[in-house]
């Protein structure tokens, strides 16, 4: 029986993870469970699943829980500390960190100090806490398995080859609902619109970065430091269909490439059962979903957040930090419509023209740039113009 | 330093070996070689490769080399035994078994009963004799490690695997140069427009096969042996650009496929150094090449020797080695153009259906079968009509 923890089990991924759970009641039990706010679904999945404890980050959500949870013996924390608890909480084996952005890395890297394994769906852990996290996994000899479609792919193509034979790797990308749209067009999007992914379902901050291409810019840092390879040799193709999840060359020229219909629940339940495999089997691939595929080069002067990630990851230190904190400030200002589209990779152009890059980051480094690049962002985006 | 044997130097694949060969002098030694009749240019071979010995299976080849070779310390042998005696020469580590067809079969199971790993692309080793060879693999336990660019592509995606985690293969086909044809013009079909091959340049009879879609039966009936899984879980799809060279399925749903140009060295490479891989990268993946990829269901009707695979394969026995046996005597008998193209399916259904399984056969069973199944053909051959 492997003894899961979950942070973030009321988003996309985390719902996902324990519909995973649910399928074999005889190998994962749940002992603990983290969310940001959403406190009557998280009580819900906790009596479930008989957890152990519950965090939630906001106070007034975790207030709420505990008085509905009066009645059983669930602990319930609350805040940074509470969800940090539940990263290290008692006796378990994988802890699945699929929380939103920048508050995912500090409970990640706390569940691998106490040698757990990570089932990794925070991507900001690696983009802006990389090399202190693959640090700490080295050192506490634990398995960090990746959940993002993508890098699922490519450890399931690299699984059993050796590493230094890996040659280079291709992430495939949706392109985003702006995939077609020319630069004034680009120009005019709203938030509703970049809400409405062509083909996979994820939550709101994911689908903006989709539609920028930021999310495959992480994707390419997370990429970089979990396989350890050179930036230059992590490629980008664009995959409308999104059927083929990566491509890995190896120094042979052979390709391998993972595939199948777009649904998280497959790379959930490989990082669930790593190195395993376990029915059922969610999608499959049949003649259908093989017809039409098509891959083209990424439009980089129309979507330039692509090539900022590549850019920040090729300064390192504190850059990737910077650029992912003022993101998820622009990002929320676009979403709260305050900003258009095209302002998104201005502001983060000028946040990370004006930062000072430390290099070897501390995680206090780290957290202070992070609050640095906020600032920055919140101010700049104020001097912008007001989407129409 | 891998020493090799290669059986069957002078065809497309084993010529092809030798040019892998040639980029690692640091890696891999040839210490003898063996062909038909293709004299001249295996004594051009022994020569550059400095080897021990080499055979001619046709007596008359032999004695040329011979003469040919007056001057040098090679050994040259003649007939079946010599090239037998090529297969357990000396100290080597590896077989190369490329001959065509059914005298493949005794070499390859001569060199596995030494203790030596084999690269096979002699198909009818495992179509013809699977029980035998896998049985005298596993006594031995030597590997046997396919070099058919579908094989190699399901072994490179199984390696690191659970077996017991695949759930389907899937093999794609080109579908010959007759993929379009309808059923009239196919009647017409001439040797000469079978040999135009759409995307592999190989020998005659194998591309025959490619035309009638009994290569890839008999792939089918390689993969169940090779890869110990349920025939009903070997499927064909075709692809006529023969980029992706072949899928594996897992119980989870996830499907990895190997792709890459079409190009045998990959595959030989591979082959040659399972389970590294050496570099020059013969070939690489383009955007170019992603574009425009189809698939699609097979033509059972029209091309029913690929049914007539699955059939002699779920009959077992000597079923598989009649079908073998009777095929390559009427592909003959089109390449010197005897029989009609529509013939050959119609001639090897006759043959299969007069002949009287024997279950659990012995080599002398096989031979046997063979042998009987050679005469049939010719018989009901020469009845046919001549093609115009």
């Amino acid at each position: 029986m492997k003894k899961l923890i979950v942070l973030g089990s009321t988003g996309s991924i985390g719902s996902q993870t324990l519909d995973v759970v649910r399928q074999h009641p005889d190998r994962f039990s749940v002992v603990a469970l983290a969310a940001k706010k959403s406190w009557q679904h998280l009580v819900k999945q906790a009596r479930e699943f008989k957890v152990e404890a519950i965090a939630l980050l906001d106070d007034e959500a975790a207030f709420r829980a505990q008085e509905e949870l009066q009645d059983s013996k669930i602990v319930v924390l609350s805040g940074r500390k509470g969800v940090e608890s539940v990263a290290t909480w008692g006796e378990a084996d994988l802890v699945v960190s699929s929380m939103v952005g920048m508050a995912g890395l500090v409970p990640t890297l706390k569940a691998v100090q106490v040698g757990r394994d990570v089932a990794l769906a925070n991507k900001e852990s690696l983009v802006v806490g990389g090399p202190v996290l693959m640090e700490a996994v080295a050192q506490n000899e634990v398995q960090l398995i990746p959940i993002d479609s993508e890098h699922s792919a490519i450890l399931q193509c690299v699984t059993g080859e050796d590493p230094k034979s890996i040659n280079r790797l291709i992430l495939t990308a949706s392109g985003g609902p702006f995939r077609t749209w020319d630069k004034k067009k680009l120009s005019q999007a709203r938030a509703n619109e970049a809400l409405q992914h062509p083909t996979w379902e994820m939550g709101a901050k994911i689908t903006i970065d989709s539609a920028t291409l930021m999310n495959k810019g992480f994707e390419v840092l997370e990429a970089y430091q979990l396989f350890n390879i050179s930036l230059d040799n992590v490629e980008v193709w664009v995959h409308p269909q999104s059927i083929i999840h990566s491509f890995v060359e190896f120094v042979d020229g052979s390709t391998l490439a993972q595939l199948g219909p777009p649904d998280m629940r497959t790379p959930i339940s490989y990082a669930l059962s790593y190195p395993e495999r376990l029915p059922p089997r969610w999608e499959k691939l049949t003649l259908e979903l093989m017809q039409g595929l098509t891959f083209e080069e990424p439009r980089w002067k129309d979507f330039p957040c692509l090539e900022m990630a590549y850019s920040a990851g090729r300064t390192g230190g504190t850059m990737p930090c910077v650029l992912n904190a003022a993101n998820e400030v622009v990002v929320e200002l676009f979403l709260k419509e305050k900003i258009l589209f095209t302002d998104i990779p201005r502001i983060l152009e000028k946040v990370m023209n004006e930062h000072t890059t430390i290099t070897g980051p501390s995680l206090d480094d780290i957290l202070g740039a992070d609050d640095w690049a906020r600032g920055r962002a919140r101010e700049i985006g104020r001097a912008c113009t007001k989407a129409p």
